[in-house]
């Protein structure tokens, strides 16, 4: 019998368990967090987030991210802002600017006077073959904006790569935007060989949009941070909106900076639940 | 700021959390129960389940129950055997037969040898006004089997009130079953006043059914102990099944054991998964 203390918390309804195994041996199969991960039978959970140690001295921590399937994963914004807060609030660190050993490099987390954390999220790319996303045809191939054919619709998007591909198109009212139908068929669309995330932003005002994400194999979800980047940076780029925007999306708000050729910072919540201790 | 310990268990998947009022000061609103609830931003659960004290000197517990919604409700089978299993094993009793104050009165939970828990259901009611169903004329009043008018078809069911009103039907194979076009049907059928929950049972022998249940207001669920009752009772009633029968549910196994005239018994699994400590 094992005993495993964990604490839940979650970004926008986005939500983890965050393990430190800095302070308890952690060992475990990927069965182990598919039974966790079950929302009836298990403790219920989106990602289950590991701090360690970190072999690399510049860094404070080892942050790794897994699946409710078990499976390793690379990205999760929202998550990130919890790794912070968790490290800051029980202790782990005094820094207000965390330095974290992850899958795809070092990231920086800070912490706000105010409780919210920026998490870097690396920078936007847009060339077609970096989303990936196959061009009709020349003019398509170097198009800031591409026009999709769905059905008997013709719907210009912004294809950004933040890590993974995201389709942004503008919509009068996002209450009103047909997100499940026109996710779905964009999702799938035989242009995105490895199929695509697809964002519907209202702007309200050069620092202010609604929004709302279908996520990919997944459908729509309550906050997506890499969804937020990558409507705010299209629209930075059409000149619609100005270097720091304010994302109101269903699951609470985020907000976003960007400036051409840096990185996207997201600035956001997060909350602790509880704490947990479990037998298995 | 307030700590609550907590208990997460399940009973064949549907969850709660056990609260032990015995030990700590346990103050809440239904906003609190509402955001505990919540299976993202909270702890997620189905039920909460209280354990005071009773005043009544023939009872060891006193046990209530609260929807995720904050409003205290009567019954659930599937709880009771969470509640018996953690009196037990938190060695709040050594009992194994243990007397509890409900809101619908004294009940009696028994502890098996190899764990799993009988509960006694009550006893069933069949007389239409006490469903309630409304009858279309006397023959209708007086039948065992009520012919239901569903579009273009007409359905035989069987009645049975398990403290919540059940209509069961035999169905050829529970895989094909149509359970969400018809249950959705029957549920609102106009013969029912107050809806009513709809079970598709399979005979596969005189002691062993397949079940699955649409419940009134939910849709299907994994584990409907009352459900599982109720197509036991008719089955019985009908010459189909013995008095003592395997109910094999989409989440899992339940025994369920009857005789004319008196209580129905149910008999099945619970499991603890976790133990937590929230602050509010």
């Amino acid at each position: 019998m094992t005993t495993l203390n964990f604490t839940k918390m979650h970004g926008l309804g986005n939500d983890f368990i965050v393990i430190n195994a800095l302070n308890q041996p952690v060992t475990w199969t990927a069965d182990n967090i598919k039974t966790w991960s079950d929302r009836h039978t298990g403790i219920g959970f989106d990602q289950l987030l590991l701090i360690e140690a970190s072999d690399n001295e510049r860094c404070d921590f080892k942050y790794r991210i897994f699946n409710a399937d078990g499976g390793e994963v690379e990205q999760c914004g929202n998550g990130a802002r919890c790794f912070a807060k968790y490290v800051t609030e029980h202790g782990l660190t005094d820094k207000t600017s965390v330095m974290v050993e992850t899958m795809r490099g070092i990231i920086v987390l800070n912490i706000l006077d105010d409780g919210r954390i920026t998490v870097d999220m690396g920078k936007p790319h847009f060339a077609p073959e970096e989303i990936p996303f196959v061009p009709k045809n020349k003019a398509d191939q170097e198009a800031k904006v591409h026009m999709l054919v769905v059905g008997m619709e013709t719907i210009p998007v912004s294809l950004v790569n933040m890590g993974n591909p995201h389709a942004v198109m503008l919509v009068e009212d996002v209450k009103t935007a047909p997100v499940k139908i026109l996710g779905e068929a964009i999702e799938k669309h035989p242009q995105f060989p490895q199929r695509v995330n697809v964002g519907f932003g209202q702007v309200l005002s050069p620092s202010e949009i609604n929004l709302r994400v279908f996520e990919r194999g997944v459908g729509e979800t309550q906050a997506c941070g890499a969804g937020a980047c990558a409507a705010v940076v299209a629209g930075i780029r059409h000149g619609l909106l100005t270097d720091t925007v304010l994302v109101h999306l269903p699951g609470g708000d985020l907000t976003i900076h960007w400036k051409e050729g840096e990185s996207v910072l997201m600035t956001g919540p997060a909350a602790e639940v509880y704490s947990g201790t479990l037998t298995y």
